[in-house]
């Protein structure tokens, strides 16, 4: 992706995937000691006792690696700003050994009513595993600058 | 908070406050460097010179922080299952050496249609710093059970 990308270069419906973050079980219960540290993110054994039958991942590390593959696809590195995020949810677990992409599809695109030369994208977001399954799915809600008149 | 809490325990617009977690520049840089090695995020001499004016926490780390106060301090512990986050925004950027806390009021609580002993309890949560300023701001979505019919 190069030059910069404006709102008017965001088509509804364009897809893209990308990202590819193997899931570790030593970075799960790395990561859920210190910030999530539930039986069945972080004591395999406890976990295979549970009714997940094994470790999950943290949502929040789910996240954390989702972050990661934006920042090295660079996906929104023309943006002004992220702005948030919509109906977050985890429709199945992220387990260690897991292969983790991103489909981002433009939902979304709006002129600012308030800032003539910004608008805002939204990308449904879907965090997909090797079998193409979501683990996790959100709206991103991000800010672009318009494409100066000529 | 002992014993299990049901749906009917939570009263609309009931308020608590909790958690304090100590922001750390090394943790800062530590999981950035990991997950969302932005410039502002890593590199203190490139963040005093960009808008910010200095190291800014990712926004994924605060809710990571987050989610160790809500472990640690048990609010969650007798629901069924998180479902998920709506409306995520960072109004102000985390720093280090900020001082976080958790303030989470009931928003509302609706029993489900398809399961007449589980309900769903919407708490409107920010996560403020030492002057009590909002960094972290959504509505998180929890299944609880309904109290047992006597």
């Amino acid at each position: 992706m190069s030059g910069p990308r404006y709102l008017e270069d965001f088509e509804i419906g364009a897809c893209e995937r990308f990202g590819c973050y193997p899931v570790s079980e030593d970075e799960v219960v790395e990561f859920a000691r210190r910030y999530d540290p539930q039986p069945f993110h972080v004591d395999r054994a406890a976990a295979e006792r549970s009714h997940f039958g094994g470790l999950i991942v943290s949502g929040w590390h789910t996240a954390a690696m989702y972050i990661r593959m934006i920042n090295d696809h660079g996906a929104t590195r023309h943006a002004l700003a992220g702005l948030g995020f919509d109906d977050m949810r985890w429709p199945r677990p992220t387990r260690p050994g897991d292969l983790l992409s991103v489909e981002s599809t433009v939902k979304a695109t709006s002129p600012l009513q308030s800032r003539a030369d910004r608008g805002i994208v939204t990308f449904a977001t879907r965090i997909l595993n090797q079998r193409l399954e979501a683990v996790m799915t959100f709206d991103m809600l991000v800010l672009f600058p318009r494409r100066p008149r000529a």
